[in-house]
Formats: C-alpha cells, sequence, structure tokens
C-alpha cells in the first residue's frame, strides 16, 4: 500500500479500472506555475485506449477535472487533485473470473494479499490506473520543458522485430508518424502487421520501449541510495508488464572490455562531453549531462483468446478459463506515454531536490 | 544526499574509501534477535578484497565492530551500528588525479555536484562503500534465514563467456567450488582464464550476476509506487557498475508472444504454483511464491591501464591520464556479496511492512 | 508543501475554502474492513458549520463521496478517496482582502511564501480543510473502536471559565448534552453565555479542549524521534489556532517535585498500572497503557468585527480593514472533532506500525 | 524504533547510556561547509554532566570523533558521523533495577514493548543519548548562524520560581552568567537555592525552559502537516522529560479575546512586522519574520532518593525500590542546549526544504 512517489513532487494516485473515478493528487508541484486542464488531457490523449486497431476497443474519452490547487490559471502550492470519471465499463465481462486468476496477470497477488479484490478489469492491477501516471507525469514534463529539458519515449522492438538506431533528434518526429510509434519507418511496418496479425489469432506480443531524454544538468541523483539510475528503474519498472530496465549499453556493456566501454571525457566550448555515452548520461549515480538513455522491456499482454490453465482458489482445484474483456494485442506503443511520465516525475523530483528548480518558483513570484 | 535505504528496516551507510571508517547504522531490527560481531564479519570476508587473483591486491581486513544495538547478545530494538576501519591506505596514489576525472568513474558527477570531492580511491562513490550494504544485508540475510527464505548470488556471464542454466539447488555449492563464483564449472574456467589475461593487458571485462531467492512468502510488494520488483530494481541498480536489471524472463520476453510467456497455474498439495517462471516469482508488483529470479549487467571495472582521454576541470583543458591504484579486473564475483546484501534489505523491509515478521519478534520475547 | 500525514496509515488532504472540492486520499487503511459514507459522515456532521448559533453561519451539507478504495461494502486496500464539494460560497466576501493580510491569520504567510494566494476565505489555510482530516479520522476511529480504543474530545475552558474535573467515564455523555461541549454542565452555560455575548460586539474568545484515549494498549511509540508524545503534539499543533499541546500534569508538572510527580507502579489483576497519571499515559515516549489525556490551547477566532491595523502588501503601507463573512465567535467546539480526528489518525497508524493490529486484516481475511 | 529525524537534513542518531559509544550520523548537510570537530565539542561541553553541583556527578569528557562526511577540512556532501565513546560508567549502580521499573521512567514502556532492554542508565532512554541531538544541533546551528539566525533556549520557571520578561537581546548574556541559565539573574539564585536544597533531601524539582530564535525568514513551515508549529512540538516534546510545548501567548492566549489577541501588521522600513506577537513568530503555520517564542515543560527528574513503590515485572508483585544512580537534582539547565540542538535542526532542515540554503552551497562552491 504505497500509492505515493517521489521526496518533493509527491504524486499520489487512487482509482481502479472499473471504480467511479481514477485520479492522482500532486502534492509539492511549485506554486505559480500556469496551468489549466488541457495541459493534461494532451497527454492523457496520448495513452487513451480505443483510438485505432493497436489498442483496445474500450473507448473511454478520459477528460480530466482539475479539482484543487490551481487559483487564477496558476498552481498556488497547495496540492493539485486531478480525477477522471471511469465511464465505459464492461463490469460483466468479469464476473466469471472472481476466484480464477488469470495467468500472469495480478488476480493471484492481489487476491491473496489483500483478500477483498476488486476483480472487474484488474481492479486496481489495471494499466488503466497509469492515467494518474499520466496526470503527475504530463505536469511534471512541462515544468521540465520550461528548462528545456524533453524526454521521448519510443518503441524499439516488437517481438524479434528490431528498429534501426535513429538520430536522437528525430526521434520524436519519425514516431509520430505511425501507431506502433516506432521511429525506424519500416520496422514500423513490420512491427504492425505483426501485432495485428497476432491479434487476430487472439495472440499477443512484447516489445522493448526505449525513453531518452535531452538537456538535463550535470548532477542530478543522490548517492549512494537516492541515485538517478536507481530511481528511474524503480519508477518505470514499477509500471505494469515491465520485467527489465537498462541505462546506455545496458546488458551489452556485459560483453565489453573496459577499454571498449569506457567514455572518455573532452571539451566542447565550455562544457565537458563524453566521446561515447555507453553510460547512458549517468555515472557514479549522477547525471553527466549527455542524453540519458533507458530502455525496458514490455512482456506480451497476458489476456489471450485461448484456453489457459488455472485454479479455482475457492474449490482449490485446477481449472481452464477463457479470457473476455478487452485487450491491447501489444501494449508496447501506449507504454511509451506512460514510460514518459514516471521518467518526467522522477527528473523534476530531482530538480527540485538539487535545488535547480527553486521551490515555489520564488523568481518568478515577483515578475 | 540519500543514505538511507529500507521503509521500515531502514539502513543508513557512511564513509569513504579512505576516511577513518565505513559503517553502517540499522534502524527498525526487530528486538530480540541474537547477533554478534562473526555473523556480520563472515559476510564481509565473501566481499573482502586481497583474497585472490582476481581481485585487487588492496588488502583490508575489514574486521567489524558493533557500537551499539546489542545487549546481552540479542538486538534490543535500538539503531544498530557497525563500523569497519579503513587501515590499508594508498593515498598517494591519487594525488595526480585531482581534477582530472576517471573516465566512466563517478569523479566527474561528484565533483560537479559537490564541489568539495575526496578523490581518494573515489571517495565515497568507491565500490568500498558497499561494506555498509554487506553490513545491513548481513544482518537481514541471518533474519530470513529464520523464516527459511535463502539469496544466493552467482556470475551467469563474464564479457561473452555465459554459464549454462543449472539446477537451483545446485547453484551455491558448484559457484563456491572457484573464485569466480559460477555455478557452471566449466565456464567458471574459461571465464578466469579470461579475466587473468585481460589482467596483464591491464584491461578490465564485464559480466552477468544472477541473484536467486528461494522461500519467499506471497504477497510481498506494495502496488502501485512500492512494488516488489520496482524496489527490487532501485537496490540493484544503487549498486555502482551496474547497468541494467532485469527480472524473470527479462530482456527475452519482448520476443515472447503471450501464449509462449504466460505462467499458467495449477495446484500443487496445498499451494499454487505456475508452470513456467517467466514472471520470475513476481505478478502484479507482489511476490507469487515462485522462486524470485533477478539478472544484473555489471559494466568494464573503468579502472584500466592503459593512458585514456579526460580533462582538466580547473584549466578546462584536454589532457590524457594512466590510471594507478590498485581494482579488479572483473569485480562480478565480489559483486555477488553485494548483490545478496542488497536484495537481503529489501525482502526483510517487506517481510516487515507486511506484517510477515512480528515487529520486536513478539513471539520470541515470550521464550 | 507537505500535506500527507502518517507512516502507514497515510493521510494526503487538498482543497481549499472556495474551490471545487475538498477530500482526503488514505493509503494504507488495511483491507476488509466494513467502510460506506455513513461512518465519515457521522463525523463530518459534528463539525459542520451552521447547525447553532455558536457557530458560523455558513451553511455547508458536507456531504461525502467515496471514489476509490472501497469494494463490495469493505476496503480492499487501495487507496480511498472521499470528498466533499463545497456548495455555499460567498466569494464576493473576501475581495477586498486581496493584499491586506487579516490579523493573525494566515493571509500573510501564505501570500509571502507562495505568492499566488487563494484568498477566498483563507483557502487552503481556512479551517474548513481539517474536513481532510475528519475524514481520515473518522476511518481511523472505526477501526481504533474495533480494538476498544475511544478517543473523546470535549472543551475544559472558554475564556477564564474552566470546567470542573469530570469522571472520565461520564465525560462523552455530558459534554454531548450542550452545544459548548462541555462536560462541566454549569460551565457550559456560563460558556455558552460569554460565547454569545462576545459575538455580539463582533468579538471572539480562545480556550481548551482536552482530549481523552481509552484502551490504548502499551507500547505504542517509537523513541527516540517517533515517540508517541512527539507525533501526538505534531498533529495537533498542526490544527490552525492551536498555540500550545500539553500532555498529563502538561505545564502544571514544572511546578511539581518528584516526590509529587512521580507515578508510582501496583499490580492490578494481572496489569501494570499507576496509582496516579501526571505522565498522561506516556511515559519514555511510548504509551503505558493510563488514558492518554491531551490538552490543547485554542486561540481566540482572529475575525472580529472591529476594525483592525494592517498593512496594504501591493502599496507597502498601513490601513485599516473591517473584516467581513461569517465566523465562529469560538471555534473550541468545532475543534473537537478535529482534535479527535488528528489524533485518532496518529494512534492508528502507531498500531499499525506495531503490528497491533495486522496488516490487510489478514486474520479477517480467512472468516 | 525511528531514531531519524528531518526531511533534507536528516540527523539519526544511535548509543545508549552504558554502550560503547553514542553518536550521530547526519546526511544532507550541504557540501563545503568548513566543519571540525571543535565546531561540536563546544555544544557537546555545555550539555556535559559534572560540571557543577547542580548536575549529577557523572563525570564524561564527552570529547566527539568525526568519522566521516568531512574532507579537507570541509563538508563534502556524504554523511557526516561523529561520536562519543562512552567512558564513566557505574553499571553495577542498576543490576538491581532489572525487572523493577522506576517510576515515571521509560523503564517500563521499554521492556513492555522491546523486551530486551539494557537497563542499565536507562539504556537508550536515557537523556545521555541527547549527545546525538547535540551533535545534529551544532552543525545546524552553525550553518544558521552563517545566515544571521539566532537560537537561544533559558530557564524561565523552576519549581513555582518564575522570571521576570528579559528583554529579548539581553537573555543570551543575563543566562550565561549563572548555573541555572536563567536571564533574570535575582530568579536565579532563588532557584539555585531551591534546587540545592531538595538536592539535599533527595527530591527534584521541574520547569520551563523557553527557545527563542531571532532572525528567521518568513515563510518557513509547510501547511498542512509540516506546519513550523507542529515540527517544532513534535521536536521539542521528543526531548525526554517534556510534558508540554506552546508557542506565543500559549496556554494564556485561551483566556483571550480576539481583540486582545489579534497581532495587527504595520509597516517598518521595508518590512512588516506585527506590533505584538502573540503568535510567537508563526502563523498558519509558516513564521512571519517574529520572533519565534517556545516554551517547554519540564518534568522532575524521576530518579529520587527516596523509597517509591513499583512492581517486580517478573513476579508480578508489589515492590519498593531505593534507586541509585547519579543524577541531575533539576535537569533544566542542561536540557536548554538540547532544546537550542532540536529546534536548530528544524528550522535548518525548512531552511533547506524552503530553498533559502542552496543545497550544496552552490553558490559557494565557485569561491
Amino acid at each position: 500500500m504505497t500509492n505515493t512517489t517521489g521526496e518533493i513532487f509527491k504524486v499520489t494516485t487512487f482509482g481502479s479500472s472499473h471504480g467511479k473515478a481514477i485520479g492522482a493528487v500532486i502534492d509539492g508541484c511549485p506554486a505559480n506555475l500556469e496551468l489549466c486542464e488541457e495541459d493534461i488531457q494532451i497527454e492523457l490523449d496520448k495513452r487513451r485506449p480505443g483510438v485505432n486497431e493497436l489498442t483496445t476497443n474500450r473507448n473511454e474519452s478520459d477528460k480530466v477535472e482539475i479539482l484543487s490547487g490551481v487559483f487564477d490559471g496558476k498552481t498556488d502550492g497547495t496540492p493539485i487533485t486531478a480525477i477522471v470519471f471511469n465511464k465505459n465499463k464492461s463490469s460483466k465481462d468479469y464476473e466469471y473470473l472472481k476466484n480464477k486468476p488469470r495467468p500472469s496477470h495480478g488476480d493471484f497477488t492481489w487476491i491473496s494479499k489483500y483478500g477483498n479484490y476488486d476483480y472487474y478489469g484488474g481492479g486496481r492491477g489495471s494499466g488503466r490506473t497509469t492515467i494518474g501516471n499520466v496526470i503527475g507525469g504530463a505536469i511534471a514534463k512541462k515544468i521540465l520543458s520550461n528548462y528545456n529539458i524533453k524526454v521521448f519515449a519510443h518503441v524499439r522492438q516488437v517481438g524479434d522485430i528490431k528498429a534501426k538506431e535513429v538520430d536522437l533528434d528525430l526521434i520524436e518526429e519519425y514516431s509520430k508518424s505511425n501507431n506502433v510509434r516506432c521511429a525506424d519507418i519500416n520496422a514500423a511496418k513490420l512491427m504492425e502487421k505483426r501485432i495485428l496479425s497476432l491479434k487476430e489469432n487472439g495472440n499477443s506480443v512484447g516489445g522493448v520501449v526505449e525513453v531518452v531524454t535531452i538537456g538535463i544538468p550535470i548532477g542530478l541523483g543522490e548517492p549512494v541510495f537516492g541515485k538517478l539510475d536507481g530511481e528511474i528503474a524503480k519508477a518505470l519498472m514499477n509500471i505494469g508488464s515491465v520485467k527489465g530496465v537498462e541505462i546506455g549499453s545496458g546488458f551489452k556493456i556485459a560483453e565489453l572490455t573496459g577499454r571498449e566501454a569506457n567514455d572518455e571525457f573532452y571539451i566542447e566550448g565550455s562544457n565537458v562531453k563524453t566521446s561515447t555515452n555507453n553510460s547512458g548520461g549517468i555515472i557514479g549515480g549522477m547525471s553527466n549531462g549527455m542524453p540519458v538513455i533507458v530502455r525496458i522491456a514490455i512482456k506480451p499482454t497476458p489476456s489471450i483468446g485461448v484456453l489457459q490453465r488455472t485454479v479455482d482458489l475457492e474449490d482449490m482445484k485446477d481449472v481452464e478459463i477463457d479470457i473476455k474483456g478487452r485487450h491491447d494485442p501489444c501494449i508496447c506503443p501506449r507504454v511509451t506515454t506512460v514510460a514518459e511520465s514516471s521518467l518526467s516525475m522522477v527528473l523534476l523530483d530531482f530538480m527540485l531536490r538539487g535545488g535547480f528548480i527553486p521551490p515555489n518558483n520564488l523568481n518568478d513570484k515577483n515578475k
């Protein structure tokens, strides 16, 4: 029961897939920041389901409403509460699942731990609860953008189809050009075809999402137990369906020697840079001014249209289930928005902890 | 500046490579636990340097002393402080490094962030500060073992040499048989040869360490921001030199379909198990009772015996450095102990948070 | 910007006097607890304004709505969100106050710190935001009552009128018999008369509220920085208008000698008790099983119907203001409910931290 | 088990009265601050026992040693560890107390909660553990003094002898002139006589200590659950023997009307001030720029030289005890140093949280 994240920019999320509402309370947002519902809506729309054939057909408008924390068009230093009401619920689809945990879904652990489990659409374990992350992330992103920090995620892999390396400057534009959100346009076509073909067969597929961050200052992160890479790993692993996080060269670095892996320094203008970026922008647990590059492994959506073996927890016997409901055949495209949100919250929090952003925008106050 | 980890079992570490002492304060350890210095020493000896030709030849006995928190041979609920004095320092080896950050070491970010930087042996950024983790981990491990929870790490990969899958029950025994701490004995020989050959050339190499946990109960972890996998990812990524963390099938799961990746349930006796373990023992952010399997990518030791390009931060010009000092050619074997420690602290903390261990061992109190 | 309180039973409150809504998110409430809106409403009704001539005539029904965290009539371990919409706002009453801080109100410090200040009705600094405390407190109180712990507050003093000592068992009944909520019925009459007379003159008056707790187990509190008395002092001092907190004999103990002040022990049945209770139920920062007795000093409502000197913060000049709006002439009676709520949250949090209540009511889960 | 205090300036203390050592780890201290052992020693000497006939005759030199966190004479952003070894122990004085809790001491609650209790000199419950507070406070005080913030405590009352109001500017000088640390020199003589007379009779006496803070900026404090007055109340109530905390007019404000109690504003130069200070420098939970005035009620030392009734917890029967050991007849003079320390830590923490002090003294870094 830990639904708050962040040390200074603290985001508490609440709500479940089929409950009345999903939302977030953001405490610690600097005051005097212009903020309106549209700032959040624009990000929610990116993760919204039902927008194309790659996503679930649960059609939710996901309109956000700000209940507190904004006065006269600007934040006022008090907690910002924003909520989205659940509208399009098909709760009857889930009745038969009671006490029969779906394989590789959270049902089993939720029931085991909490007893009273809201099994409709996965309850609080549903991907739908990441609406809370996106609300917090949208605000974080807006503030970061004031400091010229850009956070962008794209799909690097779907199944065994891997995207080619694309220049950092082009990733955003290219990946916006297709529904897969992949910056390698040729790969994107293959990925889309693969996803649709698996969808037809009631199957699903995993992938890899990469998050790129440009413009973060040197020194974010607090060794030894609040390191930037540690907090990033936590934030991204906390996203449902993520099974791995790697930074810079990641697991490939295991194969390298020191001579191959070391990032040598050089001076460029008044800045210190590294000629390679195997470190992915983080050394010693702190940002070194180079782009921060993070990749996450996403598992295939566990809801598939095939008979699966499970157990009846009431009768304690083996049974089979045939999962109904509406699901994404590949969740990677929509995870991009959630990953950007989660990473943005981490970065903003460290900006505030490190004094890179004045609390309450004291400077702005006098304008 | 975040040197405390854990919510209930809180471990604060302090000290630097060449300072007076390194140590840890453990607050929140249940009372009435038998504890002596030897319980900690046994783990410190596993990470101790200078014990064989695979490690640095800095020879430190690393004798631990308990200063508080133990009364009459048992913990008493007050903070446990344990320290190790630094003895074998070669501080003169580091004088020349002042203002010249070593590539892929933390020097650059530490100097940039904090200004006043203890550059001797990497200061607080040194791997030597993981002595604090091992102190905390040794106590955690001892308590976990009372609950039949076993945490064991071994080397899965060195450079491109990968160990074969070894039966869970045999990993500990086999990996103890060689200095590489690899459970695949044939691979271990190749790894040792590779490390020694690179060492001769002043080079180093990365690898992969796997941590296996057996016996943890169902339900550890607190969604949505305190998930078990999130906290594990953070704890392990916080270990210096780690660039990736994966759980269960990890990055390989990206290539799978839902049919391949899903872990189906079945009843065995009075337990619910899964027939495969692609989830690595964690679903929905909580343990499901299956073994927890985590792998981390370790970068090659960045201290190598070759001229490297860096910058002089005082004169702001490009320079070259030739790193002296004493270093491990492959840090993986010693990382196993640190990884076990860090994971043990996370697990114990969740056991206490979840009420699996009564605070203050109330049960034991009446014995 | 710290709007969360508690370590395990974490309550985050939000909202301002004239904003859309006021509410709370409760994270860490054990699962499987029966909970409905009426459980919260009953407490909100006690602090509701406009109910008699001793209170402000702002008439708010303060109907609560639960948005999340309750499934099938019981808590499910996920965050509970409950809100109250603001209905009866007279915002125009406050327009003239912009940049003119009311004496002894928070206006001045809020403007100074946050710049953008919601001056309508005191914004987030309004006593109305204690609706959040009462929501959290209502849930805490319900759980505590399952453990036979009773928390009750009454008015001990209004101006210089002091209530007589009343037997612990009778306080609740007697104090419910009058609008002042004073257990000494004669004093209550005098207090009521005093308050109404001051109200007529546009004046207000302070007082003392006492909170009594019966039935708490031995050992709540965590020395040396999380003591029970420390957390109680914080929780109660955090209530607006409180200027002092004392426990047991409080400030009177300063006048006593050790012989007079010491609480001697004796055996009663299988329990250890003290023959006096100068300690107010807490020694060494932990509960000792005796009733916990806490008193708080409440300042007179600072909104009074008389010209007062203040400053114009825009023009930086001395000015006078005549405060309009609707206010309680003595806030003590309504503070009783808030004080009970705040104390209940502290006690429940320690019950959970100390393992006195099983997380997720594991015991109940199997019923 | 909460031995850490502070959000950014985090102080963890450890150690017991008769254990090996007592100390503190300070995490979050800005880097680049000049710091040496003498800076801490000067404060420890103020609380040191055995210095005059008003204090216990346990003679401890209390020499502090810094183990980490200072490099080249300045803090370096890593945790500062400082310890004091216990030297002059008379542990045999306490053997007879095992299982016989001393009235109004923490023995009973410590035994009840933790089982294994270090009963020598009160173990961790001893006033001696406030050495940790003083270590943290000495560092906090030094930093605050760089910002012209002064924290000073003096004795206002001993038994029923009350000191006259003394001008803020003279308090420090006058109270340093006598062993009671009372700024009213005539009262100090009476107090000293009273204390010595009670000491002769094996008795003790309580009192009131006032802490005055000058120079703190407007806006320290974070409503609604991290208010300045809330944190002060907690920090001071956490000091052993404190039974009440009041701010500004404190409990006296209960007797006042709004007209009497309100602090009206006026302009002085470019500052906003209040013509009275019933608020004690805090309104709305934030500092308003006026002096912060706090008073605490101190109970009489519970160790007295007279037969007292208690219980034998092993045999569960009523017994009598005659307390030996060495004790202060009135702890107020020595509490002044501890109160200054605790308050300084709170103030520094809020200075850092509010951005009033740049993290890592970034400004100084470039000097």
